[in-house]
C-alpha cells in the first residue's frame, strides 16, 4: 500500500523480498528476489533505489547502515530502528523522556520475577524484547511465579513490566519528514478481537474523547516520536487507564490503525508515510466524513476464498464499503487479509454496519 | 490508475502492452509484451484474465470477439466499441435513441461539403470517424470550402457536422454493471487549454447547473450508454449550449474528466470502472467536499523533469494538494503527464489555488 502511494506521485518503487508473489510484488515491477533482513539483498536496494524505507521494524539496523554508507537515505534511520526494535530500549526512552510509561525492569535471571512481582505488588507482563507482535512475545504472570509457565529463552530476552488495568486501546498516527515537519492524525479507539490478541476494529475518532484529551493524546504521541528521533510514520498506541494515557509502544512504520485514512481522511498514511521518507511537506490529517470505522479481514479459518463472490456479497449488502485485499496466498486462521473501511455519520451505527459488512463478505 | 484499483480489492492484473517500462507495467507484475491490439496478444491476454478491460476506444473490435470465444468476460463490450469507435457510428445511435445532437451527415465525397454547408447555413465541423482525441481528427471549414485545407484522407473516412456555439463542456462519469447497477457522478466542467484542444482543468460541481439542469445532463448520459448497450464505466461529453445540452461524444473507460474522483469523491473512477466490468454493485459518488478541481498536468515542453524537485515545490505552496505523476518516460511539449487533485469551499479560490500549485510543480 505505501508502494502504491509511492507510485501515485511518480516514484518507481523496488522491493526486496524473498517471496515473487509477496503482496507487494504484485504490485510493481521491479523485485530483488532475497530476504529483506539479507545484508547482500539491502546493498543491492540501496543501489538500485535512492530511498530506502520498511514495513516492519526488525530489520537489521547493521544492513541499513551499510544501505547508508552506499549513499542511499534510510528512513526511518538504523538509530531509531535500533531502539524500537528493542521493546527495552523504547521504554528506557520514554521513560528517559518523560512520557507516562508503566513501571518496568530489565530481567537478568528468571529468580528475579518474585521479588519484582511483590514490590510491584501487580501482575507482571513479560514482554520478549525483540519481534513481538499481536500478542506474541507476551506473557502475563502472577505471584508466586510458577516457572513452569516461564519461556524457554533466557530472562535477559525478556523485560518485566508492570501490569496496567486499562479501558482501552487508543492510537494516533504522527509524520515527520527530515526539515522537521510534522503530521498528527485523529485520535482512534483500537479495539482488540476477543482473546486480546489482534487489532479487530478501529474507530476514528476515539468515541468520548475530550478536545482536551485528544490534544494531550497526540502530545504524547509527538513527543514519543521525537523520543526516538523518529523521521518516517509511526503509529503510536497507547493506554486510556481512566482517561490517562501511558504509552504501549510505537510502530516506525504505517499502521493497522492507521488503515482508516485510506478512504476516511484526507491524506492516506502510505502518502503521508512517502511524503515524510521523501522529505515533502505532510498532508493534511481531516477526517472525510463524521466517523470512520475499520474492520479487519482476518482469516476465519485455514484455506481459500472465492474473492469474487466475497465482493458481490459485501458490496451487496453495502455498497459503500471499501474493500482491501492483501493478495496473500492463502487464509490461515487469524490472518490479516485485509480489511474494510466505512464512512458514517455516528459511530454506533457505522460499527454496526462494518460488522454486518464483514460477516457478509465472509459468508460469500 | 484501474490496474491500482483492481489489485486493492486483491485482484490479479495482466497487462497487454509492447513496452515493458508503460505507466501500467510500472505498477503490476505480469506483462504480456506485445501490442494490445495484436491478436495473439489479445488472445494470450483472455488465456490469463478471466475479465478483460481497456484503456481505449480503439482496440480492434475482432480480437476482442476471439478472446470472449475463448472465455474471457469482455467489457465494455466488443459490440459497444465498435459503435464507438466510429464516431459517425455513435452519432446514428445517439440520434437513433433522441438523444440531442447536432446535424451531422455521411461523406461519400469532398464534393458534397459545398452542399452541407449551404443547406446547414453554417460553420462544419469535419470529424475523422476514428481515432481522433484531443482535437486530433476535427477540422473546421467554411463555404466556401477551399479545398486546399481538406484532409489527404478519403471523405468517406471523415463525417461532416454542424458546428454548435456552446458556451462551455460538460462531462458527466457513468456506470452500468452486467446486472444493470448504474452509478452516475456529479456534472462537472471541463475547461480546455487555449487552443482548445487538451483537457487544462476540471471543476466539480459544474459551476451555475440548477439541480433540474444536472439531472437533466444525467439523464442524457445515462441514456447515452443505454444507446450504446454499454457495460462499464463510460464519460459522457456534453456542449452546454445557453443551457441547452448537446451530446458531443462518450469514452469507454475511466476518463480525464473524471480524474477529480481519486481524491474527491467517494468512490474513484477506477474502483468504479473494477466495479462495473466484476459485476460489482456501484459505490456512492458523493464529491467530498463542496469543490473538487483536477489541473492537468500537460508538459510545457520537451525534455525531462526533476520530480523530486517538483514535488517539494508544490507541496510546499500547498499540501493539500494530491499530485498524480503517470510515470510516462519523458515530456513531450503538451503530453499529460499527470495531474493535481484539490479539495475546496468555492470554486474561484479552489480553482486558483489549483493553478498556483501546477505553476510552482512546473517552476520546480
Amino acid at each position: 500500500m505505501s508502494a502504491q502511494a509511492a507510485q501515485r506521485m511518480g516514484l518507481r518503487v523496488v522491493i526486496l523480498d524473498s517471496d515473487p508473489d509477496c503482496p507487494a510484488a504484485q504490485v510493481t515491477s521491479q523485485l530483488i528476489p532475497d530476504n529483506w533482513n539479507s545484508p547482500a539483498g539491502t546493498c543491492e536496494l540501496a543501489k538500485q533505489a535512492s530511498t530506502l524505507t520498511l514495513e516492519n521494524e526488525w530489520a537489521n539496523p547493521q544492513n541499513l547502515l551499510l544501505a547508508r554508507e552506499l549513499g542511499a537515505v534510510v528512513l526511518p534511520s538504523p538509530e531509531t530502528l535500533s531502539i524500537i526494535g528493542d521493546k527495552l530500549a523504547q521504554r528506557h526512552v520514554f521513560c528517559g523522556h518523560g512520557l507516562p510509561s508503566p513501571r518496568f525492569q530489565a530481567l537478568n535471571s528468571w529468580d528475579d520475577l518474585d521479588s519484582i512481582a511483590a514490590s510491584w505488588n501487580s501482575t507482571v507482563v513479560l514482554k520478549s524484547r525483540h519481534g513481538g507482535y499481536d500478542g506474541y512475545g507476551v506473557k502475563i504472570v502472577r505471584a508466586p511465579i510458577d516457572k513452569r509457565e516461564l519461556p524457554s529463552s533466557p530472562a535477559s530476552e525478556w523485560f518485566a513490566e508492570e501490569y496496567v488495568p486499562f479501558d482501552r486501546e487508543l492510537a494516533v498516527m504522527v509524520s515527520k519528514n527530515s526539515a522537521g515537519e510534522t503530521s498528527v492524525y485523529p485520535v482512534v479507539e483500537s479495539r482488540q478481537t476477543t482473546d486480546g490478541h489482534r487489532c479487530d476494529v478501529v474507530i476514528a475518532p476515539a468515541p468520548g474523547l475530550s478536545p482536551e484529551q485528544s490534544v494531550e493524546a497526540q502530545r504524547i504521541s509527538l513527543s514519543a516520536v521525537d523520543a526516538v528521533g523518529g523521521i518516517g510514520l509511526f503509529g503510536i498506541e497507547l493506554f486510556d487507564a481512566n482517561g490517562k494515557f501511558i504509552v504501549n509502544e510505537i510502530a516506525p512504520r504505517p499502521h493497522n490503525s492507521g488503515h482508516y485514512t485510506m478512504d476516511g481522511a484526507r491524506t492516506s498514511q502510505f502518502e503521508q508515510h512517502i511524503r515524510a521518507v521523501r522529505n515533502l511537506a505532510p498532508g493534511p490529517t481531516d477526517l472525510l466524513a463524521t466517523v470512520v470505522v475499520m474492520a479487519n479481514l482476518l482469516a476465519p479459518r485455514d484455506g481459500d476464498i472465492d474473492l469474487q463472490k466475497s465482493l458481490v456479497s459485501v458490496l451487496r449488502v453495502d455498497p459503500s464499503v471499501h474493500v482491501h485485499w492483501y493478495g496473500k496466498q492463502s487464509l490461515r486462521n487469524g490472518r490479516k487479509m485485509g480489511h474494510l473501511n466505512l464512512l458514517g455519520k455516528d459511530f454506533e451505527s457505522t460499527l454496526a454496519r462494518a460488522v454486518g459488512a464483514r460477516d457478509a463478505f465472509w459468508k460469500g
